[in-house]
């Protein structure tokens, strides 16, 4: 199992600052001990509309210089653009699958093989099995093209923000009616908190299609600083035998968090249960 | 004074649920009372590249039918694109000076005639001289734009999200380097009291100025529901003889907070003192 | 519309104190003005194995000396038998089934006409298509029984407490999959917020098929005492013409509450919106 | 002195959810370390109506498999049944005594000879001075079975949740009154601490009567993590010579309680304060 940190505490997501620029961001979690990163497609890091081709070899290069892997990628949902897959506005879901499309290029570019899927959520006067229906239908297209790209999409539930695909069995529902063999599944422990529920019981529950996994303590905390069973978690995932990235989504809800500080107190909290 | 209510807390901006389309959202602050709306350039309400010249057009109406008025406009920052006119990113300044002429043209489009202004932020790495610099160009092209359309850019100070234009002090100093006849400056309560000031204070101080406003409780509760002293508040904008939108700006920071009562429980505190 | 209670906060479920005699919670909901009562499936009230066909006359003619009605009814899922629907014991789902039968003719005995239906939770280990299929199949059974005694079943969302069926399209889900002309689906406000969803929304969606209510404010406190938005809740009820009992469950969940504080408190707060 | 640790954290009682199936549950405990479990009789893991002659084998396997003792049985008061023995219903009495003795059988079959006795609370109408007989009643009858199979019952003081039996005064008079040899008391530290009275008095002054100890810190925590004060209780019992099972009776009470968690935070605080 292989540590990774997502960059949303050192980016303008969704809180504006504090910001760094992505060179900065990579050197400081390599340096803290990091195998990968997880690098969220917002700017000023990378949003694939802003990003020349000379700018995205500079960016592999950091990654390669500090010897840092891109673990996964992820879009940003919410903001001007929306980027809800279930969103009654046709201009928007098409928006949203040609920017997947771009985010599964630009992760491909930087050696990444993963991107997360955020399922979408039901507006008022859309019905479920509707919002159900073009999110379904926009992975199944998103699918398509990572396929041609090597890369693996991870449905992720999102029960603290979304309405749609909110626990385990919904991912897993959604993995299995996209029909695709490179759509598989992913949580976050903070998401299945939410529902009091038992992370543990997501490991053993996805057990060979669970691809990727968010560590988060409540209220994004670094694991070990909240309430969550982070002991049973690792335990779990030896037991499946899992094999991705371990990745820290945390203190990004907050301006008053320091990003150094909780990247490593997660490290340093997850490393030895991991090692041991 | 007239009264008006921002559409946050019906979007799916910054949290992304609950979410109403537009048209709901726009019957339901008119059955309130709400003389004006405030419309936030983010989807499914109103992000510019979304809405093809016939919705722009059945908005509008909706707008007419429910005789309410479009009491101003303004972008979503954060998100994918950032929207972040001070951003180290050459092509997201750019973006985003792009970003706000088109929130303009639909502000205008709708018959409103405000466009609020957020001015960015400090990314490690930027001098603050140079953040400033970037913003006040972005502004001053802005405001060329937004001329010819009749609209007045009005500048916010946002202390509680970021850190270039945070006071009074500030926003009248951006507006004045701007040199542009149609900038002006407004304020939201609730950034005077994260820094901890007196929010009347701010009305005296802006005076002419001031060319809107933006009411909320602490924590983005009504006014009257939290600490905020709203009645010094109305008086002093009595007092500089205020013309503009009272506009709450409140319940979308989480995802618990029930839309229509927040926007009538902040009509029926604010309307008597305002009638009176 | 009818204003109804609900028996749990005389009873001795799920808190085992205060506990009234079912006689005397009679007697003291139809004083405080109530037209309905709805009936917990517990002892002391109305456990079916307990009753004595003497002992169900008697209650009737306190019901009618009272000039009050049996609005609906329901079991008292936990406890030593569990009663969920979806269990991985065949002897508590066949145990289940025959009690929800027993409580179908209890409740017409007494002059009722609905059951609500709590449609059980998934226990570790056995995978949510297997949990949904066994509550599906129980709630088929269960609708030819009451379909004979005339009862229509009520499915609720109780995403509270359980993890099967949690929403307002889970619900309207559940109940087309019964393909039973007597099931409906009914929704309890506390359970909406619990999901920070907007219960005015749920009115809208189930529409048609909402044959039942149960209101509650945040922390089971009534109506007006907590955060819920019930003026929009009454409004949509009646912009869809509901006819069914708006029934209070409430003040149940502490022994601290006060029975009879609490019911008189949610009659005075509803009665004027529903009346007006 | 050994460590037990009670099942409802793992089962549908009091709260629905998480539930996990008896043999998880066993397995779990054994791993973290406990010498015994203490079985709620309580779907789905040991409601006697529903287990047959086989499932009893099967489960007395997992436990030996297990190198785990079944260190007491309890049944769950409350829901449909009610199993108060002192209810005004001769049915329920009657019922929850027929339940007792079932309880007692299981209990044995599983190699055990602890059941709880929990003794009912008053019902409005219902003196105390018949409630306390009709319990008296009770459980001279049950002791009469249990002593058939060598089960002894313990008294449980419940001050946090009825009125009957609230104090180590109470507890010892019911003892006293029931004229059976093996029927002794018990106490949990949380109804102690509900009184505000000290934990280590009830154990110097049950003394040679204490039977049996449930452990549980203020709001149903883990030892050590509330106000409790158990370095005074482990040494009272070391004092008084205390043989019997020590045991954890926590984490039940809340949804978002982690089972495993709970469990093993309460062995690693008590484990070193018993073995020292």
């Amino acid at each position: 199992m292989k540590l990774s940190f997502n960059t949303w505490a050192y980016s303008s997501f969704p809180v504006w600052v504090p910001a760094y620029p992505l060179e900065e961001t990579i050197k400081r979690l390599a340096r803290i001990g990091y195998d990968g990163i997880e690098i969220g497609a917002a700017s000023p890091h990378a949003y694939p509309d802003y990003l020349s081709a000379e700018r995205r070899r500079e960016i592999k290069q950091v990654l390669d210089d500090n010897g840092i892997a891109l673990s996964s990628m992820l879009p940003a949902p919410g903001g001007g653009p929306g980027f809800n897959v279930a969103s009654p506005s046709a201009e928007e879901r098409r928006h949203t699958i040609e920017h997947y499309k771009q985010v599964v290029e630009l992760c491909a570019q930087w050696g990444g093989a993963t991107v997360l899927y955020v399922a979408g959520w039901q507006v008022f006067g859309t019905s479920q099995e509707q919002a159900w229906e073009w999110s379904r239908e926009a992975l199944r297209e998103i699918a398509v093209t990572a396929a041609s790209y090597g890369v693996t999409i991870a449905v992720e539930p999102t029960s603290m923000d979304s309405n749609l695909v909110e626990s385990c069995a919904g991912a897993l529902r959604m993995m299995r009616e996209s029909e695709a063999p490179n759509v598989k599944v992913m949580f976050d422990t903070i998401h299945a908190m939410y529902r009091n529920e038992v992370p543990s019981d997501y490991v053993y529950e996805m057990g060979e299609h669970l691809h990727h996994i968010h560590l988060a303590d409540t209220d994004r905390l670094p694991p070990g600083a909240g309430r969550g069973d982070f002991v049973s978690v690792i335990a779990a995932l030896k037991e499946i035998g899992f094999k991705g990235y371990v990745t820290m989504e945390i203190g990004f809800n907050r301006r008053d968090s320091e990003p150094d500080k909780v990247a490593r107190q997660a490290y340093e909290y997850i490393k030895p249960l991991v090692g041991a």
